[in-house]
């Protein structure tokens, strides 16, 4: 049941390489076997550097649903995601991801993502992109109002 | 230098959240001390798990630039960033990132992302969202080519 999706995956990749959009990457978003979103790599085409295929095809299929939530649904891309996009599949809820490619294998290409995941395992003080606090005291107000209305929408 | 910038993310966080458009957080990009882009969350207002205001920061600043690259921009966020986000402030090559509240205060006001920190170090098949790859093969041809094209623009 998966490999047609992953073959359309990999199919809209190509078609998408042919067309130099941008980075060979696609990914289907599917609910109860029906496709309900697609994306595809446009980081250069839509100078966006969030604009990773699974990240498109999560908001494309969420705009499909009107619905911020991807529960009952799986991802299918033609690489394993990077941190970015897999954070993204646990914020949306996704059942499962199915993949081609490695991680090493877009490496290989030029695609290295293993520096990110080694810095978000790192302690903040340790890591190539520093990260400072300040006036936290004040950026707690605005918490302290969410926490207290009555009809927030919790995600 | 710092303080009138992470003022006005937090302003701006408590401006939208007076609107009831989502969660308490907001961010702005800034280079040379101008401000180029500001998002703030859209999750639950614009039906999309992706729109953190740290992404929504940066694709603003990204079409502002015309550029998939922040590389001399900072971020400031009243809140520190989630794993989407940083890994995001990575692929878009900020220089710094500056942020108010931690990820323990987010938490304690039901914002929870240390399942998601913690999944990210796990090997995929310890996950609890399953990852499972599959045509492999097949997937390589697309990066096969990519890696031909002569004239590819790197990211």
């Amino acid at each position: 049941m998966h490999e047609p999706f992953m073959q359309q995956a990999i199919r809209l990749a190509e078609e998408k390489l042919s067309r130099a959009e941008g980075g060979p990457f696609a990914a289907l978003v599917v609910r109860e076997n029906q496709v309900i979103g697609q994306g595809w790599n446009r980081v250069v085409a839509g100078n966006d550097p969030t604009a990773h295929a699974e990240i498109v095809a999560i908001r494309d299929a969420c705009q499909q649903l009107q619905s911020f939530s991807l529960a009952g649904c799986r991802l299918y891309v033609n690489c394993e995601p990077c941190p970015m996009c897999l954070a993204a599949a646990y914020w949306a809820g996704l059942d499962a991801i199915y993949y081609g490619a490695t991680r090493e294998d877009a490496a290989a290409i030029g695609f290295a993502d293993a520096h990110i995941y080694e810095e978000l395992g790192r302690p903040l003080s340790a890591r190539r992109l520093p990260l400072s606090q300040l006036m936290r005291a004040e950026a707690l107000k605005a918490f302290a109002r969410w926490d207290a209305l009555p009809d927030k929408i919790r995600y």
